[in-house]
């Protein structure tokens, strides 16, 4: 069964590596959201690809989910002392993945490309791509005016109030070459519990999956199962700002509101154990109820497992 | 006494610092070669620069005499990993000081403007300016044609023979405010123990002191003393390619060679005590014969006593 996952930071990057732990690695393309890619200290840096490619390469740090494990910290502790920008806290051997990257970027060489080439380099056998090579970069619209996402989310740590999103060149991005065949070959694509407003909608914009928020009863016919996991468990998510996002736009908070946002897209959902009185709720498509929070390795075998079981059956 | 002293990298830091333990610090103006400078990673690394401030703050390497002490090498090693460009190591602490100078420039700040900032955040209460805020950058023809300085330097060990020397950019650069004002200012300038040909002539020529070599009788007639301290000591170099390009360019290298490639702008000049029986074929100007090993920070400092004490006699 060939499987693309469409995947943000931390919380698609875990079921990837879950995912990566069963199916035999030509069977999983990880297609990766670049709207949190972002220019620091004149670096291209790329938080949810290199997320996702540390997990599955087993570089990352076990406790934070993100950046790499046995970090240091010399580069920015020195910026520091010259009185330099400290608010992205780039640990050294992460530098390097952006030093590098921007260096093959300026030789002409596409994101996908040199993705491939780091995927290569640090053993990772499953087809991680962009989601486009085209730059998209998300803003989100605040009570204090746009910002950058970056800005949005580690410099101002999300405090500012959600009024809207755009993805600033999302009109022109094509998805890459590498998404649009997984996409083709794929017998089903599972949407990771990744923030639907800024991971997966990008994704699903750049792949013309679906416009989201959709008016109600449109939507693109994808012809395969599509099954989302949410990230939202007892109204709260894991890691991140989803929920705080939905409510400050004026959505409750939930599993069954991250299942509205995706709307006709859906063959499937996910949700976890905690919200099993919400299952009945469901109108569209098949549910899973399981455990999905991911707190070890194991665990994430286990929920890529159930949730490959579940597409099985909707196949 | 107000002093200039023209610097290059290592001897040339070391002298400095020996001037920086004997003067106040505002008589004390350091310019340094900017013709090393190069583009890297898409950093611009400016390697005399920091290794002046670098000695001048009490960071410097004390086994190199130039990069930092303590230094660690993570992010070098992850570029390796990676199969990026390795031959030119660049410590992590280091790192900083490129990413966050390129930083600034690209902000639109001048290199003689950074470089007072990083002097402020480093504690250096002298003054140190880049020869020219515009790039000047050495070329080396050599045997197997030309190549950039820190090509023939630091990735070919400066094995390929030496033909001759150009400086790309040098006839647009203007030297700096500091260096300007400075020179206006200074009693007398001190020429570091630094290689002639790639370190001290560049800042020559963007001084419009002399050209290098001149005609036999001509050149700039400077009206304030001048006083070199040998790079060369008994036929040998301390560090560095100054001895083999001599060779290499079909002059005997010396400390007579030496005098002679700065022809009629020394009023004085400093030799090497083993070089003492060379002291009475010096036609021009006044001798000095001292110890000129800097092995410990002692050394620099009496060394720089000599110096502004022979200076002092020119006056």
């Amino acid at each position: 069964m060939k499987i693309v996952a469409l995947a943000g930071g931390v919380g698609g990057a875990k079921l990837a590596h879950g995912l990566a732990q069963i199916l035999p690695p030509e069977d999983l393309t990880v297609i990766v959201n670049t709207g949190d890619d972002f220019e620091h200290l004149g670096l291209t840096i790329c938080p949810d690809l290199d997320t996702v490619c540390y997990t599955l390469a087993g570089l990352a740090n076990p406790e934070t989910g993100w950046g790499r494990q046995n970090e240091t910290w010399n580069v920015i502790s020195n910026i520091e002392r010259l009185g330099g920008p400290n608010w992205f806290r780039l640990g050294d051997q992460d530098l390097a993945t952006h030093l590098e990257r921007t260096r093959r970027l300026k030789e002409g060489k596409s994101l996908s490309q040199v993705t491939r080439e780091f995927c290569e380099a640090w053993g990772i056998k499953q087809t991680v791509t962009p989601m486009s090579d085209s730059p998209v970069r998300t803003i989100v619209d605040t009570d204090e005016g746009e910002l950058a996402f970056q800005e949005y989310f580690v410099h101002r740590h999300c405090e500012p109030r959600v009024k809207g999103f755009r993805f600033d060149g999302i009109e022109g991005a094509q998805p890459t070459v590498g998404a649009d065949e997984a996409l083709e070959a794929a017998d089903a694509v599972v949407i990771c519990p990744s923030n639907p407003w800024v991971s997966i909608d990008p994704i699903l914009r750049v792949l013309a999956l679906t416009p989201s928020p959709l008016p109600e009863g449109e939507g693109h016919k994808f012809d395969k199962p599509v099954v989302a996991v949410s990230p939202i468990i007892g109204g709260k998510t894991v890691k991140g700002p989803a929920a705080k996002m939905y409510a400050e736009l004026g959505i409750e908070p939930s599993a069954l509101a991250v299942a509205e946002h995706y709307r006709n897209l859906l063959t499937g959902f996910v949700l976890d154990s905690q919200d099993r009185q919400l299952s009945d709720k469901f109108k569209k498509g098949k549910i899973l109820v399981t455990d999905t929070l991911m707190n070890s390795s194991a665990d994430r075998a286990r929920l890529a497992k159930d949730v490959l079981h579940f597409v099985g059956s909707l196949l």
